[in-house]
Order: structure tokens, then C-alpha cells, then sequence
């Protein structure tokens, strides 16, 4: 386990100098996918690339699961798995060059045993596991508090607010604020730290594995909003939160109407 | 004008490292205003004093407006009006301990001379005015580009985003994605740095005096989300954005039945 961690670590900020450096020197190019909104760049697919073959290389029987390059669907979960999102918050990396990150997940036979969220312009590398508790960069982090939703900040997803899915409003009314930082993983890293005392979205798999596995290792729960298991298998509607607050608002998701 | 520049960036890094230090030390005490989610904190009210013990000792004449401390209104506009806002944010100060910022902005006679943000955690400081152009700490700040509202990302207030207030959901539907930091300063100041094509909120004048200045010294629009001047006395629902960006809210404001 030790080398495995050590080996991501390294990959991690190895990736996050290519991001840098391609940054500094002006060299994106901007694609769209299903729509406007949608972005990817040379960059996203030149990291998972990165990733691909430093996986390949390390561990031939690994499966890959990875937001770019057609590797976003998995059918069997046996054995070992990484999980890729090579920059998540892409439209924060395009318009704000901040507020995005890289997220790289282990699981085994289904279950999630590593994590690591790289903020990369703030250089802070938190990762850790059910065995390992969780650290930022080589300090741990403490178990954040069982706060109610009335005592913390909830990360929120712009469309489900604004159609109040699942009551998201009335979510938002009863913690001390909604905020929107358009990456998933910026996101579960601040319930990691203390900072949001949950979150509220639509996530494919890339987008919540490696922050499900820092946020369950603390002790803090997720699900699919409905209270089920998560599928691990396209976007799913997605509810985090300390315990207390993850209860409070599953069931103000099951008493509404859309 | 150097003199009182000089003077200024002083009183704003010496605030900010009193605020550091209370950080560090934990010696925050908070307390509410209005109501649950309205906080002020020791800090908050330090900071004010410290302000007003400079102001009035550099320009014995000059008004003070200010969020804490009973200085939140002022009849008369002539003479040099200082506007200060001691921590913007003060729920991240709070919860977040980061994404917060100090305010100071100059009037003379009215009109917005001087603006200063200051994003204690990150160390940066934004400052300029009409005359001399925008600066982040020592380096000059281009102007940015002129982009349509499809082109930006969109800082939004949650209360008006939930009630689509003055059609703030489409103006976020078109624009590349909304975003909620809970901090005035910091929007406005992603406005001058070119991440931000624009901002929809509530705010206080000592919430945009100093951003106002900024964002206009480089070409861009704010008023009333009606299109009036703003009155600098109470909260009043504001709009910001590129000359581009702001028409077309503007447009699709007029057009809202609420």
C-alpha cells in the first residue's frame, strides 16, 4: 500500500506541473463536448494520457475508468481500479485558472480504498483512505465535526437550485449558505476540511470517487440523494453531508415532489 | 494622491495581518445582526476601529462610512468620504477562514476616486482609480475583454437566483455558469481580473464602493439591476459586467415581471 501511495502521490504532482507549465505558456485549446457548457482541452486528455501510462506501467491488470478519451464506462468492477478525472471544474481551468483540480481514485473489488484531490494552484494535495485517515499534503486531518446543516456551508449545483430538485432551495435555506464553486472535488475537499458541511450535485463517478473516499473515511456519508447506493455508472444525483446533515436533507429530499 | 495610496496600502496590509494573527490565534467571537446568517465578529469591529483611528488622524475632515460600529450611514456626500468594509465575507471568515477580503474605497465630492480589495489569505492586493488604472499588488492590470454574457462566468446572489429575481436564472443560463463565493469583493475583484463577465447581487454600498471603482477605471458598467444610478444608501439590488455583458442583462432585467 505504502508504494502504491507513494507512486500516485508522485504522478500527482508530476501531472500538476505539466498543467502548470501548459497554463503558464498559453497553451490551450478549448473543445466542447455534449454542449457549450461542456469543455475539454488538450490538456484534460494530455493528463489522462499521463495517467494511463503510468498506471499501465505500474499495474498491467488494472481497469481504468477516466472522464476523457472513451474510457468513461466500466462493466466489471473485480480487481483493482483507478479512477480518473484529469482536471475536474474544466470551465474553472479555461475562464478562472483556479478553482480546479485533479482527482485520482483506487478501488478494489468495488470498494473505494484511495483517494487524492490536487489543488493544484494552491498546492495542496489531500489523499488518504479507510485505513489511513486523511491528510493534506503530509498532515493529518482531523474528524470535522457533526455539525447540522444549520451550522455550515453547503456546496450546491446551480440547476438543481434553481429548479429546487429534490427541495435544494429549502436545503440552502437551512444551512448557513449555498455556494458555487463549479468543481465537484474543490467541493468534497472543503467537507473534508471542515468547510461545507455538505454537498448537493449531479456527478459522474470520476467526479465523487476519489472525494467519497476522503469524506467516508472521516466518517461523513453519501449516497445517490434518494438515500440509495450510488451506481458508480453515469451521473447520478449526488447528496454528501457530516452525518447529521446528510440525514437532515435526505429527508427533505424524500418529501419532495421533484 | 501617492501620498494617500501609499497610506492606505499600509493601513490595508497592517489589517490584514492583525486578522492573520486572530486567525491563527482562534480568538474569534462571533456574534449575529439582523438575523442567524448576518455575522460580525470581534474581528470585524478591530478592523473597523483600526481604520477609523488612521482615517481620522491622516484627513482630521474627511466622512466615514463604514459596515460596523453604528458608521453605516451618511447624509452628506461633499468633501473626501472614506467607505471601508473591515472583512467582506464574514461567514467564509467564519467557516471558511479564506475567501474573504478587506474593502477601503476614496470618494471626493461623490465620486469614486479609489478602490482597494485586499485578499488577505492569498496576499493579493487590487487597487487603482480612474486616473492611474488598476493595479494587483505592484503589476499593472489589462483591461479586460469586452465578452458577451455566453462567454463568462457569472457571480450571482443566492436569494435572487432561487426566485429568479429580475430573470437572474436565464442570465445565468446564458452566460457559461453561475458562481457563489459568498463575498462581494471577491467577485467584483474576478471582474478586473478577467474571470468574472459580470455580477448579480444585494448588496451594501460598502460592498461595492471599492469593487466599483475598480471595475469602472477599466471600462466596465454597474447600477441598480434596473439601470439606475445607485444611491449608495442601503442595500439595493445590483448589477456589474462588461459593457457587452451588463446591456444584455440589463435587457433581460427590464423584460422580468419580478
Amino acid at each position: 500500500m505504502q508504494i502504491l501511495i507513494s507512486e500516485i502521490k508522485h504522478w500527482m504532482t508530476e501531472a500538476g506541473e505539466m498543467i502548470k507549465t501548459a497554463l503558464l505558456a498559453n497553451q490551450l485549446t478549448v473543445d466542447t463536448k455534449t454542449d457549450r457548457k461542456d469543455l475539454v482541452t488538450n490538456v484534460d486528455k494530455m493528463t489522462q494520457d499521463y495517467f494511463v501510462k503510468k498506471i499501465v506501467a505500474f499495474d498491467p491488470q488494472a481497469r481504468i475508468l477516466g472522464e476523457e478519451n472513451g474510457q468513461d464506462h466500466l462493466d466489471k468492477w473485480s480487481g483493482r481500479v483507478f479512477i480518473i478525472d484529469p482536471v475536474d471544474g474544466t470551465m474553472n481551468f479555461v475562464l478562472e485558472r483556479e478553482n480546479f483540480c485533479i482527482m485520482l481514485a483506487v478501488y478494489e473489488e468495488g470498494q473505494g480504498i484511495l483517494g487524492f484531490i490536487y489543488d493544484v494552484m494552491k498546492g495542496q494535495l489531500l489523499w488518504g483512505g479507510r485505513d489511513i485517515g486523511v491528510f493534506l499534503n503530509e498532515e493529518r486531518v482531523p474528524q470535522p465535526a457533526d455539525i447540522p446543516l444549520s451550522e455550515g456551508l453547503l456546496g450546491m449545483n446551480a440547476a438543481m437550485y434553481a429548479r429546487n430538485s429534490h427541495n435544494a432551495q429549502i436545503m440552502g435555506d437551512r444551512s448557513m449558505g449555498v455556494r458555487m464553486s463549479g468543481c465537484a472535488g474543490l467541493e468534497l475537499m472543503g467537507m473534508v476540511l471542515g468547510r461545507r458541511v455538505g454537498y448537493v450535485s449531479n456527478l459522474a463517478p470520476w467526479d465523487y470517487a476519489a472525494g467519497g473516499v476522503l469524506i467516508e473515511a472521516l466518517g461523513m456519508k453519501m449516497s445517490h440523494i434518494t438515500g440509495r447506493k450510488l451506481k458508480l455508472d453515469g451521473r447520478e444525483r449526488f447528496l454528501a453531508g457530516t452525518p447529521h446533515a446528510y440525514e437532515e436533507m435526505l429527508v427533505l429530499s424524500q418529501q419532495a415532489n421533484n
